[in-house]
């Protein structure tokens, strides 16, 4: 399969279904809806829309019906790294080669753009077109609980107490498990669970999300060392300078590239029970650690 | 009725629906989520929940049945409260008489434990124990559009805006109508949808809640120039020196307890056709605008 028109063909139907599902850009009050827009339509890979939509396609669901879901997700990626960026957290400057969202519309508006879209995230949710409610009620709270206080959020608050200070490998991992790996592995569970999928195609599909979801992580911060900033479009090298926790900087590069080739074949394995249906789910597992940025 | 019991009462019902419904203070990471309890369990009037449980019963339905969604409201608020104290934003020291969540916590974990309490609304939300999963969705629905940026996150941007500035009386009913009213309205509603209303039901109790939102920030106004800073737990006066508008300083004084007194009469009126089991409504919608705090 042509991996890269898929993901092109599904980062099309994700941006328009952003711009039908969210308020427009020019509603009132626009200085917020414009940071909304800023921040949202910067260029993103669409990594976690695209899992919810080709796992919903793996279990035989037209796409189409988890386009809500999905642009749910990109909503919440979206406000995480407008938080993340801010001057009390990462205090980063770039973001998808342009200045961030804060150094744009200035700190409070960069907090309310960041507490919108992760509020819109629900209400787009909510709007899904299918019938069986109890299925989009239950993507729902999935998808609350992997943002939350002991998913992502999580994660991201140990990453901030970790900075500077040597830190274990299970804490390491605690961290890029929740800050990353929980919503990777939510949007790849919340297409199927919106798709109808059965108990033992969903338990399938949670091991592939479990693996790529680290594998993600890990991929990240190798190309934070070994990334250009010009590719990456923002800084690299930032973990290393903040003194992050990286797998890299806590069991080597080698072991990291190794461990993120092992989680591959993980991912892949799981869906050995799957037919071609679920071929973009094997692309993507290799694409995301052979992507350069 | 007995309104200070009935508040009692439903404070108690709140507070034990949040003890056992949100992640516990001392959950890994307890950094997070001891913020998170802090400004939840800070004493806070709990109106918006025992709105939500007092519209339940006004349509004759278990208050337990909207115990979730009242959780929900309460979430919400106690997010809005901690992002608005930020430096960025307000730059409040005290809330209800204690520190605000950012000069216990630091700015970065005050960000996060308002993402998490918002992310959490949903979670909790979701759990709803009914059968009338199209009526969970709804209420999920209007409780994400109250609060996002067409409604609560919208009034405080154009707040912030105006700061300083001639606020002609649109944008001052704006901001009151968003950034209170809106989330006040949304109780109620939800209250009477996961309550079962019928739409003739439904009609009159949302009069009552625009009518209540709005005279409950008029008298958070008023309280704002003559409450006192002991009574309200927070710091008066702040309206002025910030430069805010409010309806003191735009209508006057006089003028704003008149229209406060005109909305609680429309308020009661909206509850015509309601028996006895909207006494709890009728009597909050007094206590509104006669409350010292």
């Amino acid at each position: 399969m042509d991996l890269e028109k898929y993901l092109a063909g599904k980062t099309e139907a994700v941006n328009r279904g952003l711009s039908a599902l969210l308020v427009k850009e020019g509603d009132y009050p626009q200085s917020l809806h414009r940071a909304m827009h800023y921040s949202l339509f910067a260029g993103g890979k669409r990594l976690r829309p695209t899992l919810v939509l080709a796992s919903a396609e793996s279990v035989g669901a037209d796409p189409d019906s988890a386009l809500n879901i999905a642009c749910a997700f990109e909503c919440i990626h979206t406000y995480s790294l407008i938080h993340d960026d801010l001057p009390a957290i990462d205090n980063d400057d770039l973001r998808r080669g342009r200045p961030t969202c804060h150094k744009v519309f200035g700190e409070a508006g960069a907090i309310l753009a960041g507490d919108a879209l992760l509020t819109a995230a629900f209400e787009i949710a909510a709007g899904t077109p299918i019938k069986d409610k109890g299925a989009v009620i239950r993507a729902i709270a999935e998808l609350a609980k992997a943002a939350g206080s002991t998913g992502m959020i999580g994660g991201q608050a140990v990453d901030i107490e970790s900075e500077g200070k040597e830190v274990p490998f299970p804490v390491l991992e605690y961290i890029h498990i929740h800050k990353t790996g929980e919503l990777i592995l939510a949007a790849v569970r919340c297409g199927a669970i919106i798709g109808g999928a059965a108990d033992e195609e969903l338990a399938g599909l949670t091991r592939y999300g479990q693996a790529a979801g680290l594998a993600f992580q890990i991929a990240d911060d190798i190309l934070d060392v070994e990334g250009s900033s010009l590719e990456m479009g923002k800084a690299t090298g930032g973990d290393e300078k903040k003194g992050k926790a990286t797998y890299p900087s806590v069991i080597g590069m080698e072991e990291s590239k190794k461990r993120a080739a092992e989680l591959v074949g993980m991912a892949l394995e799981a869906l050995s029970g799957f037919d071609g249906k679920a071929d973009p789910l094997r692309a993507i597992a290799r694409y995301i650690v052979s992507r350069r940025k």
